[in-house]
């Protein structure tokens, strides 16, 4: 068996303390085991991929089970843990926060933690931001407000001078939660970290709306995300269906992956439209979207669209030429690009009456909801289990369901989209109706 | 005492039926009793006004109290209900479409109910839509959807054209639930009627999501309005807190009258500044918006505005002298106007990061909140009484709390404006801590 | 004119200071008057009352106009105000505590402010509760939660106890959120500081959750509480369609008064019997509840009953007798005793599935909603203002959609109840479409 | 390779038809491929489990992949499809019927589909209950409802009446949505017509709030269960905190599993205690529960216990031995029997006030939230590809995150419980901070 195919996550040294969490080592005694480092489970568990590995006498891809260790690396009650927040804001930042700070206070008895101010910016003294301290009392009720308790901002800071201010207020271990660019930040500080040999354990917690994150099954506040937008699209179809030809136009967020707009037309069943950027359409042409939103109109008088704002960013390109000298690019939107074009359509055709929504800031500082919440607080305490045993430079996520740890880099080696051949973007096309291809 | 200073309803003619319903007219019996077209309620409730009809010898202004009437116009079993909705979407449309079916068809046992479809235009039949009739069946469950059962559309249509289509429907009687416009186009239709001595009463139930119809308590539809944006007002501080001088700017419908701004904000005290059209402003200066701004952001590090859509106008005025090729003025907006001054105003100065949110269709088509519902069976019920005893060219409404009919003419002479010296902008200014004046 | 026919409220003396707020008291300058001591609004808004005074020759019974007056009793910056929670739950009663403190701390520059804890218990020394000061900073978020963010308890303390606390910690002014009980307290208090000439003002905000405070509009909390249990009604409805025959109990809270019964079914139009306390009924008869259920049943399939805590106690007397050794009285319940009842009668008849639901707690303990938040910041503003003028043993509260104060003795004479032959029952049975008497 | 451990589905035949879905066969096409019957999943994916088949040279329990098949056994244009839901309401049920109608309808072409009423009860003539025709248009708006548009009832009937109605009707394929009883009721209807060779496919769509089904992820109406629980734990949080020595217990469901009340604990982490039906537990004794909740309160001054309605049943057995005579042990509950209890051992000691909320049956008929939607679609349009394939005597289901189809009679070998030496129940007990042992 190959080692290479394991998602080995990097340790700061070998455990040198117990754990004081008081668990066991046997089954069958109604206490938790700690969890073995050999604990680990298969990534892909389709039936040809065990055969295929059973053939090539290879083991299979797996990763590391995340939970409590027995022996860990660092020395609780002379441990210092700080939390970082960086990019957009996302439901559940603040249960995250709540939880990496309950579960260092109460599980393993942290007695100093520290929350960096303002993102990455609070990592450099030059912004003047100060370190919050952080406690159970302080933290008690904030899972219950979006946004985030410690400020957030984009882009980063020089590395050394962060890993400077990390060593300067002895820190130990530092938890990130944010997207693509955040983790590659921390991992790059955690191999700043390694290079100076400083011990400090650095840990991601992918935080993203769009879901973007490679290998996991989900990023947390995305079920929020499109429990929020839901009700907006219900009513959304009330507006279409509240004119004669009404078409309702809904923009939610999705860079470059379409997972909250494809997830909330599932969850709302009244969609019948749903543009994502993974997928190319073009407007005009017999099989295109205006073609079909015709065709529709004809049958039911109304029409509901979803679209995420990096949908049909080919359509702009060619527009972009055009009306290159106006400087406005930037305030070009897809939605409101939609709208006039299709307004463009119909103009001679037949009365059209189109409301265009934008729910994007309110879909993502909405609070938690139960599920994001439970798993909140699943995420923070394996990223603090895993600190605590000295890992570094590793996700704490779940893949099949289970809690495991993988290696930052593998997770940001590209973002995650939706398969368009694959199952979950045949139900979206099941449950609107809308065609395989548009144009 | 002078009849000039009583809004008294027009009536179809003299009573020729019994009510079906089986009320009372003495006290004590715990049989609700019918209301007697006597009983009226003073408008104005001030000692000082009262002081004053008295000393003038006048009677105060008053109105006609709500409520069923033991002898009625119409002969129930042979009476025909016809139900309009037009203009713009706002909670509770369907709440009073089927509080009017219940009421027509349970308490006077009128059979035949029709929906206009679409609006006015469902009354030219040139548009082709076709009458939809109504049972309580189908109208059961569609309180519980926002948006309109009917569909609607905006603009009148020839009034002459109208009254033929309900001529030729043999309809008795139109519920009319619209604004300004709608409830002008009811009047028209009304005085067609009277012309034609037709027979039809025409009644007019007050929808406007902004509440700027003269006169009454409140619009139905307002307390949800409100009290939908209200938690998005509660995550938009949290967008805000969620950077260093974040600020977040929230565009709430309202063209004239600033009241769905003014109470959102009051409902969720965590707004710092509303702007409304009732006042004016300047951006610059000394005592202008963005020095208060400024000054706030020093303060607290966030801000939150909300701005009713016709907030600012004048600032337009100027703008639009020096962009006029553009021929977008349509397309400007107080919002997004906002959030560029303000970033070009903190350019230089400090960095900002500014959310811009417009959850104005997410407000509008969202179904009736508990207040609402109530108070649209209410509107809905009274209604009903008032046509069947064959009164006509009203409102049915709640003033001082007590549901009563004015004239239509009475509610449409001006639009209701937020009193910039009255109590209720004075409970906005406590609850923002915003300056009395801005410029 | 006889002073008696006014509800005029105690000073504390004549005012010694200018008020610290910069408004005016001329009209037309946009900023908001200070209220005159003179403006009053009448109570009774018929014509037929207005007729009555005139040939009587009386002035009608008028209220004080609430509001910030010109000249006022207490030296702001000096003042310390004390609050207090007392008795069950209700929403919005940590709404209130907050607009009390931003009122008095940024409005008049109050600097000391203090909480005490645990209703009047937190008065009595004895239960070593200790004094918690209040700061905007502390009760900025607390809008957000139901409960109360004092504690509470019920019961009285003795009142010389009471004052004497107040004397020691050197308080101005105490605002005591209460309902009937709380009142009368808070209004012994007042007269034991009267007594000792002790210049305190004391002031009630009603907080009563059934709504069942004599003369006000309605009671802070109670919109709420019918908004709270709307969803409720709806998804038990479901349960009744779920099963052939099935019966949806649904018990509100309403020890005297029905209000919330009845303004969650009209609110929530699936229920088809609302039982409250006001009125009789009996179960067995022609004319009886089982008779009128067994005819809905006949024709729909399923019910939808919702019943106050507090009705058909006349049913429990006689089974009290019956039962009377067991020392189980206080477990019975008349939701429970329906659900018994019913399943007996039809018990050989017709299968019957009944489903009984009592969500009291999770009404009164749920957050304000956007009706009462406004209601509530109002009622706290008015309270400081009319307490900073001197005035005592008052309430601050609306009527004929006002802001009035009026004497606690008046508001505590009588509870209010639903009056049977009232326009609101009436709308309650034109909805339910249940009949007027039952038994 | 043993094909034992293979959890194999049953088929009513060869397939006959080709699948009328416009699917593909090969990869990079951008059209969603057929699944194929050679598809399975790898049940247990632990790296120890694989390392063990590999060891003992035998393949591991894998199950088949949902999805569409190219070769089908039914000519959907003349099918005749059936859906029976059966026992306790759970939300969701609606968006599973309104599922298989519109892949029915709108996938396959199934022209006929009729509804089963009230359960088995429906398929038994003696009941007169009448089948009830299915279409798109009268189950578009079903999802927005909790309960269940057919109707449900608890229990069983005759098999072979059943079998004989089915037949009767032309049937060719039955979806049953239901827990335990149902699904081994449609397994003996499934047996039933193997044994007379009836070629109607049956199919169980596994439906229980407890999520107590063996083996699958979870069972949908979980997740909307503990999401509508979660603000009510919010709520009586607060009422424990309003009062001194606050104690709030809330019941939820699970007869024999505690899933909702450890999950709704886990969502809203204000929970200190939670009492699942898996555990033992005493409530005196120097570890038991009062100990326990004395010590928290000491600490805290109130406490909020969440208890499933199947915990605690072993105190029962003890109570029930000394009052034996009552004939009330049908009225035992273990909310109401802690609340006495708690009570009793506070009397003399301390003060405590005790609020019991019981919001089963709001949380049961809830409708479901976004994330079951998704789910209940999924599952819907899966039963449906299996169905049409020939296949008989299966779930449709979730495992490892992906749909699979398992045999029913896999999935009711035993019930789900919560493993108290497991992961979860760690999770918890982390959040929860109770102690492993209570007694």
């Amino acid at each position: 068996m190959s080692d290479k195919s394991i998602f080995n996550i990097e340790n700061l040294g070998p455990p040198k303390y117990r754990s004081p969490l008081q668990l066991s080592t046997v089954k069958g005694d109604r206490i938790f085991n700690f969890v073995s480092e050999s604990d680990r489970l298969v990534f892909d568990i389709s039936m040809d991929y065990y055969n295929q590995c059973l053939n090539d006498g290879e083991s299979p891809i797996c990763m590391e089970k995340a939970g409590p260790r027995q022996n860990i690396f660092f020395d609780a009650k002379n441990t210092t843990a700080a939390i970082v927040t960086c990019g957009g804001l996302c439901p559940g930042i603040n249960n995250v926060i709540r939880g990496l700070v309950m579960a260092l206070h109460y599980f393993y008895g942290v007695k100093k933690i520290v929350g960096i101010p303002y993102g990455y910016e609070g990592l450099n003294p030059e912004k003047g931001h100060e370190l919050i301290e952080l406690t159970p009392d302080k933290v008690k009720d904030i899972h219950q407000f979006g946004g985030t308790f410690l400020g957030s901002s984009r882009g980063g800071q020089d590395v050394s001078v962060m890993v400077d201010t990390l060593e300067n207020n002895k820190i130990d271990m530092l938890f990130a939660i944010g997207g693509d660019g955040t983790l590659k930040g921390v991992n790059a500080i955690g191999n700043e970290i390694t290079k100076r040999d400083a011990k400090i354990s650095v840990v991601g917690i992918p935080k993203t709306i769009d879901n973007d994150i490679d290998l996991i099954d989900e990023s947390f506040g995305f079920q929020t995300a499109f429990d929020v937008a839901s009700p907006i699209l219900r009513d959304a179809h009330n507006e279409a269906t509240g004119a004669y030809n009404g078409i309702s136009i809904i923009k939610l967020m999705g860079r470059d992956s379409g997972f909250i707009a494809a997830s909330a037309a599932l969850a709302m069943p009244v969609v019948n439209f749903v543009l994502v950027p993974e997928m190319d359409f073009s407007l005009e042409g017999e099989n295109g979207f205006f073609a079909a939103l015709e065709q529709r109109l004809l049958q039911k008088k109304h029409a509901v669209i979803v679209v995420a704002e990096g949908a049909g960013q080919q359509l702009f390109k060619d527009r972009q030429i055009v009306t290159d000298a106006s400087g406005n690019v930037q305030h070009e939107d897809i939605g409101v690009f939609l709208k006039e074009k299709i307004s463009e359509y119909f103009k001679g055709k037949s009365p059209v009456t189109i409301k265009y929504i934008d729910p994007s800031y309110i879909v993502r500082c909405a609070p938690a909801n139960s599920s994001d919440s439970v798993y909140c607080s699943g995420l923070a305490y394996h990223a603090v289990h895993g600190a605590m045993a000295g890992k570094t430079k590793f996700v704490a996520s779940r893949v099949n369901n289970r809690y495991v740890y993988i290696p930052i880099s593998e997770v940001t080696k590209k973002r995650k989209k939706i398969d368009l051949e694959g199952e979950f973007w045949f139900s979206v096309l099941q449950s609107t109706g809308q065609p395989f291809f548009l144009g």
